[in-house]
């Protein structure tokens, strides 16, 4: 047996370890629904560390073959139909127009209907209370507590400026404090961004699928948008990007490196370096929403392109509504080209970010438990995601494959050709329940059999809901394939 | 004596009475500096009530006759210029262009140079305290305070547009609270609408003079601005007013019926009722800026133009920056016509506004101390007015005419026209002390010897600053006559 591992040089050991695992299923030693060894036994059979078997098993589990229970054990999962890489794009500028449930679906956001699974957001029982809020907003060095209420100007709050550096500083993105620009959270810090940037008729190169409140942006910008697919594992298609870019010129990308949403896909980096060269070759900016960045479901953070971006090429936008709380509606740009014309604009339209807010968040920050807290909730998302998996590859219409994020709060779900998801959606609505149908996601008809599902909140009161929607799918599944 | 009250029956009492005291001065029997009868004597004398002599004195002060010291008694003025009302109005369509300082002081503001006399800003020390907001934010009925952490998505937090409606209501606006827009402030409030709705080359009708924050908007927006005089008293010239409106389409209105900002002048109600009737002639709209609304310094709380709008015509702006904290930045705007496109507009920018802010002003409101707080804040600031203007009058070179505000937070003061409040500013701000001249006030060339003075903050500091800014433009006023 050692042998097996030993002799396959090519591959790393936690590779062959996996590989091991995969061998015993496809000939049918393992089959689904069996528990496969535990850590001990693996590392004992192969003579190989536990740490190894750790990474294969994890290697196995994001790729969707084996599954995790926690307390329990690992197991074969039911072979699933993995999420292909789409290579098709909008290679041509096209306007932008809103789906037809676009505004209903905000103002149903709005209405507080059953959103858990529709909105990416974390449970706000795992946020930090708001009584700790305000004691650390009270106790930021230097500050005196009526201070809190008063203007602080753009570019924004020092204290939360410098917290926010040296947390960044931690992760391999050295930027000086005084050239942070504090923003009304990470729309607005875009909405800044591309407002300044673009004029009307301007091509903007987008993501696909793309977080949609940025289509319903683009189009009050009236740009034109190039939509370029996201490898579910790597993100945008650099060879489609460069054909794109090669023949007209672009204003901007817009894109989310590290866990785009929805599919969470995260950028190697030769891929961000690649990018960044890209934007110089072709003389274009890049606009990096780097929302999901602290939210690795494992390994350590990834740097954002801004941490490659030499020139100054690179504009980062970003906020703490995803990791802290949505509500402070904080959020940031770094950029010292624009830094100016940015402060101005910001000063134009509102002056200033909230200052309770600023301070909350600085508070936090400063109080040194963000790194602890961040480590749980991302223990809590990974959890979250596997057992959500779990659930919509047993509940929903055979054929579905749903996407193995490596980062963020979403998931994505491919529902068989045959389910339309606009129609699940006003199926859905009638019994209360917000979905985000693929639709949402995409200017041209490609992704109609698409759903994102948040992974943020999970509880029996999701569980069910989220049964109920598989429920709803089978029957429209059923309905569809037997009309044929 | 009696005799002289009773036989002049045209004019009410109080205004016989101060008749009474101007004739005394105009024979000479009373001289500038001299101390007048008290409130009890003259009331004696003249055989009328103490409440009609008090508003005797009231009326002799504002009109700058003469001056109540607290704790000591009223005195006869030296004889001031009054501020004359403008008829120059910039009636034809122009682009806007910023004054050369324009950049500079916002970056001054920002940079937290001395700025008490330049920022029009109630004294920090007032604003309910930090520990009080904190605690009335906890208190909300029905919202527990992890939710204070959570999207208050547009329009906004309810409890807070029920808390605002309840307010407005008691004086005189009658609102649905749902049909009240949350926003980032009263320069969010005015930049979305603005933003709404003018094209480039439209044509806005603004007052002169206008605040400054206006005019880099309205040039952001790229449309062509008509300046029309404010009367010192009375606002907006609607003569003026109705010629420009017939001799071009005008897209909007924008306006400050209730004290504005820099003049401090009060719409009388059948002038605002006049403005509707136009507004309606004509087919223009009206953006109502009320964020001073809440601050007369004398008499009772002035309705809105809003409050006379039958036909919807009237987008009302406001805010607590000026009243409460503008830390908080939480304004607000009110129509129902563009309801849904400001609401989505908003959303785009920025999803919501800051929920711990909303929650703090709503829990404020809520504690029902509101009424109390602005008669103290009202009483405090109208004697800032008048100390100010004594020492402006007293300080400032031979000539120099103050306006005499009936709310808000501005003292306008008009210097001898070889003072060039341009120059003054850049004195000033070697000594790091930051003036707010009256070129940031207007597009045109008029307004070059004009300077606004805050009048929210009033304490030794301050003055011994006003009295070195009144030494900076003797000198420039010395040096200038001389050089003639």
């Amino acid at each position: 047996m050692k042998s097996d591992v030993t002799q396959t040089r090519r591959l790393p050991k936690y590779r062959q370890a996996a590989e091991y695992i995969e061998n015993l299923i496809n000939k049918g030693s393992l089959k689904p629904g069996d528990a496969i060894p535990s850590l001990r036994t693996l590392a004992s059979t192969l003579g190989i560390g536990l740490n190894t078997v750790r990474d294969a098993y994890w290697d196995l589990e994001r790729r969707g073959i084996i599954i995790t229970l926690p307390q329990s054990g690992h197991y074969v999962r039911s072979r699933e139909k993995a999420l292909k890489p789409s290579t098709t794009a909008i290679s041509h500028p096209t306007e932008v127009s809103l789906c037809r449930i676009y505004d209903q679906h905000v103002n149903r956001v709005k209405s507080g209907a059953s959103a858990a699974l529709s909105i990416v957001q974390l449970d706000s029982q795992l946020w930090p209370s708001w009584k700790s809020m305000v004691r650390w907003a009270g106790q930021l060095p230097g500050i005196s507590e009526q201070r809190l209420l008063e203007y602080a100007m753009a570019p924004g709050l020092p204290v939360l400026q410098k917290a926010l550096a040296r947390q960044f500083s931690l992760w391999g993105l050295a930027v000086e404090p005084e050239t942070i620009l504090i923003t009304g959270g990470c729309n607005e810090a875009i909405s800044l961004t591309l407002g300044l940037l673009c004029k009307p008729g301007d091509v903007v190169v987008v993501e696909s699928p793309l977080y949609f409140a940025f289509l319903s942006l683009l189009k009050h910008l009236d740009v034109q948008i190039i939509e370029i697919p996201n490898h579910p594992e790597t993100g945008l298609n650099l060879d489609i990007l460069e054909f794109v870019l090669s023949r007209q010129p672009v204003r901007a990308v817009l894109c989310s490196p590290n866990f785009s949403n929805p599919l969470g896909c995260l950028m190697p980096e030769d891929h961000k370096l690649r990018l960044i060269k890209l934007a110089r070759q072709y003389n274009t900016l890049i606009v990096e929403d780097d929302i999901y960045g602290d939210l690795p479901h494992r390994g350590s953070r990834p740097k954002p392109l801004k941490a490659f971006d030499l020139e100054d090429r690179v504009i980062y936008c970003s906020s703490c509504s995803k990791t802290i709380a949505p509500g402070l509606r904080v959020g940031w740009i770094i950029n010292k080209a624009y830094f100016d014309a940015l402060a101005a604009r910001k000063t134009m339209m509102n002056l200033a970010s909230s200052t309770p807010s600023q301070a909350m968040l600085a508070g936090f920050l400063e109080s040194r438990s963000y790194d602890r807290y961040l480590r749980r909730i991302r223990r809590i998302i990974s959890g979250n995601c596997n057992a959500i998996r779990q659930v919509i590859l047993r509940e929903f219409p055979q054929g579905t494959a749903v996407s193995s994020p490596q980062g963020g709060l979403a998931l994505w779900a491919e529902l068989p050709r045959e389910v339309d998801c606009g129609y699940l959606y006003d199926r859905a609505i009638r019994e209360d329940i917000l979905l985000a149908p693929g639709m949402l996601f995409t200017v041209n008809a490609g992704l109609s059999s698409c759903l994102r599902i948040n992974i943020g909140v999970w509880n029996p009161r999701v569980e069910a809901v989220l049964i109920r929607v598989g429920a709803l799918a089978r029957e429209i599944a059923a309905t569809t394939t037997g009309a044929h």
